[in-house]
């Protein structure tokens, strides 16, 4: 059997497999069921565009191209079930950084609660990988970006701006502090929360992955509303003080227009809706645009095509 | 708004929407709804080792990318019914590029009859293009690689050796004959045939992109038997014998290892249950591996990482 085959055996081998799944890998297509309407969503990440081998180990890379895609599943309130994996490596490449990376695609599928049912390997000059994630709303409806309504709260749960200032402190040079370092190389998606924030009422719903002002600004622009944030409310915490302070940057930058935490931003009807461990940032008004105490913010997010 | 938005907004105008479409694109994910279960495919292309711009124009690439996963779909015996593109480009590749290929996904899922439901557009220094294509079994069970047994017919729908031909010729300079080099730069896939071959009570199936032979080899390895293919139902077409001439060829290496035609290989119990339009090409026995009239054929397919 050919090299490519065996490498696709080694790494999809004893592969756990959800009842959802009626067919897992090795065919030309899974098999899987849905209760209620599926969600799908697709992201690729591109070596140094989205990740450097650097900075990366070949678990974070794994991980990451796993837990920004179900991140899209968790914003839509659905619970994510499976995921697809394409990769694309160069020749070079050692056949232990492949291993690597499977297996931390294995070990955040683990904590995302989803099944590996397929993929593609091929080659390319740099790392490429694509992931294409689904979940099953079950008796749910999807919630979209488009529900907001003046009067509604702006709640938010998982970190924001760790990990733009562990890419800050990264492009740099440093490798510290460990915790928004670690942030940078694999979001700590809140898995679970999604379903949380529909059962809980959510009018709307994203996840931050441009950053809050610019995300928020898709909620605003598709609902109708503004949005206006309370700066008194967003943390700052102690690492990412540290990193402002040595790279000349406001740490509040970080927070507004950092992206890459795939945080879940949602809005609800009443501040008693909002669900345990969902802090309250801010409020659906009249009008359109975001501000945060009521002015514009001199932050912008991540645009490929600047 | 952004540049990137805006070209998003400008590929993803207007696009036709099916029933089975719930939400469309511009949320964090697309929603669908399934009759029955659900089958998922990825595939991965990049450019100078899937398709040179020197070879395709936009348009061959955008229809292509969409025309091969499709096939896998239709190779499960489903009905497919969305896909997600995810694409990355260089920084100076001409906008007009970008809208071609879209051009060219757009039409192919008009031919395949699938909605375009989401995507991802990022930076890279090749182009890349991954399309994910979800179909639907609806009242089917999904026909897997798996079924085949002895005594069984082996039949074929679509070409088998055109791409391969193709690929010879543009690979010593050749544009024509136009006929395997159009093949080469975008398959004509067999679109409604898996469906048929399902409801015909075919006992396995798969597309060819490999090369026959190899691919033959999965149907054979998965069902545990041998399959024996009866050359004298080859057909070698005269563009495909000009290309053997002028490369000198066997023209029947072509169609035995030439992949990338993505006709549809099924297997049927009996030539009467062989469906209008598929060519009887072989019988399944008891043993295993692939055998040409009897014979171990001096062929093999495609292999990234040999």
């Amino acid at each position: 059997m050919s090299a490519e085959f065996d490498l696709i055996r080694a790494i999809t081998a004893d592969l756990p497999k959800s009842d959802k799944v009626t067919l897992g890998v090795g065919d030309d297509a899974a098999a899987l069921r849905f209760d209620g309407d599926a969600v799908v969503s697709t992201d690729m990440m591109v070596e140094n565009v989205h990740f450097k081998q650097a900075w990366s180990s070949a678990h974070d890379i794994g991980r990451k191209a796993v837990a920004v895609n179900v991140s899209d599943i968790e914003a839509m309130g659905a619970v994510p079930t499976a995921v697809v994996v394409a990769l694309a490596v160069p020749r070079d490449l050692e056949r232990a950084w492949i291993i690597e990376f499977s297996a931390g695609v294995r070990e955040e599928c683990d904590r995302a609660g989803v099944s590996l049912v397929g993929g593609d390997m091929s080659r390319s000059e740099v790392i490429v990988a694509c992931v294409t994630a689904l979940g099953d709303v079950a008796s749910r409806r999807p919630v979209t970006r488009a529900g907001a309504r003046a009067g509604d709260v702006v709640a938010v749960v998982g970190k924001l701006g760790w990990a733009g200032a562990g890419f800050a402190a990264l492009s740099r040079g440093f490798r510290s502090p460990k915790d928004v370092v670690d942030e940078a190389r694999c979001p700590e998606v809140p898995y679970g929360q999604g379903v949380v924030a529909s059962d809980a009422g959510a009018t709307s719903m994203m996840d931050i992955s441009d950053g809050l002002v610019q995300d928020l600004g898709h909620i605003a622009e598709l609902s109708g509303v503004a949005i206006d944030i309370d700066a008194a409310t967003l943390e700052v915490s102690e690492p990412m003080a540290r990193v402002g302070a040595a790279t000349g940057k406001a740490p509040l930058t970080f927070v507004l227009g950092g992206g890459e935490d795939h945080a879940l931003a949602a809005t609800f009807p009443d501040a008693d809706d909002v669900p345990e461990g969902w802090r309250v940032i801010g409020r659906v008004q009249e009008g359109s645009g975001v501000t945060v105490d009521g002015e514009e913010p001199e932050v912008t997010g991540w645009d490929h095509f600047a």
